[in-house]
């Protein structure tokens, strides 16, 4: 195995596949990535901890093909501090080392048989889909801010993603708040697919999705897997049945605030200051043209802070967690909505730029008597 | 209590009084910053955890004087946060109260008798100099990373400063390693100077000192002050000998050799990546024109880089710990000389700028026999 290759492309490449190896003590080949030069396709680099897989095609110009895995994190560093642009990279395929040269660095390393290394599983059939790459991207991150940690419900640490007709749908919960987004699809597609994708997989996709261009999705019954310039992101899916979200939405409203989300965010930002040192609880409480926004420690002391509001209906009050509302307010822009039933229904936010149903954002208040302060 | 200040003012001075301040769980006061509002003189800032303090003043609208102990951490954070550039600062003095007005927002802040709060010790006598602020902090950055870490050697865990007639030196060793510094006074001073200032206090300085002006040092028996433009820094001094350390740097060398310290530092950055990944030695081999650095670990496998030298004298070999001659080498610039006596002695790394005394930086090399791999 012989090639030469930019630094820049290999360094770019292993800093993508690198998120999908192993980073804790299990078999030392998971904490590897499989490298591969074929006289065709180019570099091929793939990795994988079984719950989530990488791979990326690049040019090189190869002399000599074969295939080793090599310890992903210990190579990635190496690279980065390379000095020239150009790496010329040999593998002895017997003895499983490889040997990095560029300039006046020589590297020697210690590498595992390929053959060894597990395989992407195949997700060709039976559904195949496009969707534009930065509005994946949005739509992942309008919601995965509220998948849950609770490793013992494992269908709410990933997020719902339901395409149908003409509409993407995604939702995460952790059963005290919920984030529900909705996007019209560029075509009608007539296959109904309807997964949970791991926290993990949504956030990498997060960080790797490109602003512009196409992803092809493709899923099976098991594995879901995202094609995008030339990267490939597999993922196990989570099995199980999603909670029945739709009957937690509510569909009436008592009062409906308008409020700025700049003002809002500084406010509630200011007040978790103090709340943070305790509960975390901010009470939020309409009086007409004005929200006032209140936290309480024993220990600190007290905030209290005003925002300009519009008030459909009647006043209200409210307490909720203030990092649920921040992480909300964290992927609004402009003006949204603050919708209210009572302080004990779920306290609803949404966009105003389109008074349709297309984002939902909802916190189940903390009761008054769960309170110290009140 | 009550005036009105710029909040960037104010953040400003939190922002370096904050260091200060206690910040694990020993008495909840010593986790506060006293404020001071004093017509005359405006506010003034005051921080210590009983090892080090640093005190500020800063101007301000006073309209009634007073002081109060506020929680330092929690202080910043909220001033920070606050909207606009005007603050209104009220404090109770009766019920250790402050409340922090700005625009909408309005904390109230729970805290402590300004009396129960220690007194910064007074260091007026007997000995007083001055010193450029850029010179004492580019002193302190090239020998701070050499200061030890093992409590149980207490001297070694501060800097030795020396200032005597014309010159000012300073020293920290960890007893592996030794960086050594000697900087010209502006004027002759008379009283010497011998003093050893803790890491915690130096590390601050470095942080503080700014690159113009000039720092007002004044010492007595147990501390030290440092005062330039409105800050105070004053630290306990650590009692007890700083080890004989001119009787470990080396009169003579059997070799000098001449290299550039960018190339030496990216050859050892990389060998230091596989190096890193078993007892962090490189072995360093000069042969007439390069010097080859060369690491190992038997997991990873290994490095060989080559840079090219000037050599006087003879080939020699030397293992060391690569993180030592990296430290010095983020503070070195363009040719430097290693000077070396055999493969047991101290490798000297010294400035190329100044044939002289100046700086001079010792490792300890590591024993042939105490390396897995030779």
């Amino acid at each position: 195995m012989n090639f030469k290759i930019d630094k820049k492309d290999l360094y770019q490449s292993l800093n993508v596949i690198v998120n999908a190896c192993a980073s804790s003590n299990t078999m030392p080949i998971l904490k590897g990535l499989k490298l591969e030069a074929n006289k065709e396709k180019g570099i091929h680099l793939m990795g994988t901890n079984l719950e989530i897989g990488i791979e990326n095609w690049i040019p090189a110009e190869i002399k000599k093909e074969g295939e080793i895995v090599l310890p992903a994190v210990q190579l990635k560093n190496i690279v980065r501090e390379l000095s020239d642009e150009k790496i010329e990279f040999t593998a002895d395929l017997e003895k499983y080392r490889a040997e990095v040269n560029c300039e006046n660095s020589d590297f020697f390393i210690n590498g595992f048989n390929p053959e060894e290394y597990p395989e992407l599983p195949d997700v060709s059939i039976p559904i195949e889909l496009e969707m534009p790459a930065g509005k994946l991207k949005r739509i992942i991150d309008e919601v995965k801010f509220s998948i849950s940690s609770d490793q013992s419900q494992p269908v709410l640490t990933g997020i719902l993603m339901v395409i149908e007709n003409e509409k993407t749908r995604m939702v995460a919960t952790n059963k005290y708040r919920l984030a529900y987004t909705k996007v019209d699809n560029e075509n009608n597609i007539e296959e109904k697919l309807d997964v949970i994708i791991p926290g993990i997989t949504v956030k990498e996709l997060s960080n790797l999705l490109p602003e512009e261009g196409t992803v092809k999705i493709k899923v099976n019954d098991n594995y879901i897997s995202f094609n995008f310039n030339d990267i490939m992101v597999v993922s196990r899916l989570i099995e199980g049945d999603f909670p029945n979200y739709e009957q937690v939405i509510p569909d009436k409203r008592k009062s409906r605030i308008i409020v700025k989300k700049d003002y809002l965010q500084s406010a509630v930002k200011r007040a978790s200051l103090i709340a943070r040192n305790d509960s975390n609880i901010v009470n939020l409480k309409s009086m007409d043209n004005k929200l006032v926004i209140e936290s309480e420690s024993s220990d600190i002391g007290s905030a209290h802070e005003e925002v300009p509001i519009q008030l459909e209906g009647e006043n209200h009050k409210i307490s909720i967690d203030a990092s649920y509302l921040l992480d909300v307010l964290n992927v609004l822009e402009g003006e949204i909505y603050l919708d209210l039933i009572g302080a004990l229904n779920p306290f609803v936010i949404r966009k105003k730029e389109k008074e349709n149903e297309d984002y939902i954002y909802l916190i189940m208040p903390i009761r008054p008597g769960n309170q110290e302060n009140e």
